[in-house]
């Protein structure tokens, strides 16, 4: 099988610049936007109610990001998503926190039953509160053990009718037909706020200039993710600490290319 | 004609400190706040009914930043600059998005007519779109080809009778009689989020500085942004990205000195 | 008197990994996050009323931070706030700009009859706002004029009944009975937004850790603070500016190790 779709998504972002709309929350926001614009797409924040529609519409995809969720922001995905739909502009769900508080799993719950997703990527923790199985979310960060979470990820696709991206010390991503495992990771990732909801924002960027592959869109970013983390880390090796690899992160986002992305992503269909 | 006027305004920004009161969105507000750190005022955001008369009392300027608009915010920033108003501290309006979508521009037309608006910055389509003209913005970003957009500046500070920046290619402020044109810029600017944002927070603070030169004070600071933009980029060169582009930019507006701006804008009355 | 708490707290960072559940301002919330993720711990912001009891149950620390106070802010850290209480779950308050507004010194008043806090940590401008002495704070930073702080400091942790942090040139941190000074500082720390919510967030991680000596846990996290601003300030000499210092900052707070810190705070009991 090929994998050749990685640079020629990469390569579409760069070229189309496609405008995404960001309904998400204030502690990464400044972030998701800096991510969206490093790959070469154009991010674009709104949430009244006297606008979502009319901003979705001039928009190539739709994320929606619940890491500081309450009502008003819901209300506004919902609008905007509904919107959306009736245009067939993709939308991405981020589930951040998950299972950590019933809030966030009947938010989430609410999103997918009332909106149709494109594509959900949240970390293991997260997509296993989705799918109402135990283990535990801890605050935002996913600390259920690595178990079969390929089995998972295909599961949750089925469920819900959408590509999964479950991303983890492996990341796997499916559509509930096939499944793919990509191992570019780097665990400083951990140690920056706001690296799962820049992967989220980068999957709602690949998705948007290619829209008849969310498989291979999410596959991508996700691959761009982890293959970033590795860039970074290997720049502030041996001396420096997670500020400067903050920093990197963004630099390896604008500055990766479509052959090198194509070159080191370390990833295949499982 | 003398161009004095910018070494002595950043002196001034130094030396009085000014306090400037920030009603924003939440996508770069951080920006807004370092930026404004880094030339040496003093920013401060508040916007909740209960305090923002008595923060505006306290500042020497007031920002409007439409970035991330919805009712309580348009609201506190109607309350905010009509006690600006009332004590005649000069109030600064960053329409963002404006022509994106109808609320932003209605928004942005309700602030200019209910508040007495000292000076605009905005990106050229912004401009445009107050100046009910057809053209595009897409998303938050200017996509309107470049014209004479030295006319336009003189209509829009005409028509709205206030000092207006209309930042571009080339940039152009005017208070409708004169009209100056300042050819600093980099393209890495469009890569990172908020440099517009940080250009109003800068105009902001040199109007605060220098109230009694809101032409020369927007003009000082749209040339401090494009300068930074420059000495920036150089030094990035050749193999870094957005990132320490972004840091590099914060960095720049803390080191440029008076004599350095002076010496390096390139600015003439057109 | 022993010192030696320094390192043994923050090696309880690093081990116990607490969960910080943050509810704070818009400006800084990025940097408090990860200042939290760089010194160990794990932060969670989330401040829905569907939510804040059940994610202050999860966590070890609860901070409240009046930064851009509004309504719905101050009545979601009385919620939570209520929760941590019931639960011994300790509460720091930040009275970011008490003295500035009178709404911030209500809502700090407020805060502290209705909950039961167990550190304050403000500049001494705030700290001395809340005493209801005169003296100025000019919007969220402070001016004061050095004075007898540690007597202030001792006064204010009297009144409250609370451990009192209040920082400034020299710092002072008090429990009524006992008074620490701390005077590791840097003066470039005043030039980048949110090293004082920074330091606040350091102060809710250490204790989250060790939950029965909140003096000690305070005054590690108040030298954190300030070594981390010395050592961010050296790495940056002689030619580099704030955004550089901000990097470097949070890089310090990562690569600060519990021998490192026992080794250059400069600390005592006055």
């Amino acid at each position: 099988m090929s994998y050749d779709f990685l640079s020629h998504i990469l390569s579409l972002v760069r070229s189309r610049q496609p405008l995404v709309h960001q309904i998400t929350n204030y502690v990464t926001v400044t972030d998701c936007a800096n991510a969206s614009l490093a790959i070469g797409a154009s991010p674009v924040m709104a949430h009244a109610p006297q606008e979502v529609e009319d901003m979705v519409a001039l928009a190539q995809a739709l994320l929606l990001n619940i890491g500081t969720p309450d009502e008003d922001s819901i209300k506004a995905m919902l609008m905007a998503g509904m919107a959306a739909n009736a245009k067939n502009i993709p939308v991405i769900l981020d589930p951040v926190g998950a299972g950590a508080t019933p809030y966030r799993t009947k938010s989430s719950e609410r999103l997918l039953s009332e909106l149709r997703i494109s594509i959900i990527r949240g970390n293991q923790s997260e997509i296993r509160a989705l799918l109402g199985l135990s283990g535990e979310t801890r605050g935002v960060d996913s600390v259920t053990a690595e178990a079969d979470f390929s089995a998972m990820a295909l599961e949750a696709a089925r469920k819900f009718n959408c590509v999964v991206a479950a991303t983890g010390k492996i990341d796997y991503v499916s559509d509930g037909k096939k499944c793919l495992a990509i191992y570019n990771q780097h665990p400083l990732l951990q140690k920056v706020t706001g690296t799962g909801c820049m992967c989220s924002a980068l999957v709602a960027c690949c998705v948007a200039a290619q829209p008849t592959e969310p498989l291979e869109a999410a596959a991508t970013a996700v691959a761009i993710s982890g293959l970033a983390g590795e860039i970074a880390a290997a720049k502030i090796t041996p001396s420096l600490g997670s500020g400067s690899f903050h920093v990197e992160l963004i630099n390896a986002f604008a500055e990766i290319s479509p052959e090198t992305l194509q070159k080191n992503a370390r990833i295949k269909y499982v």
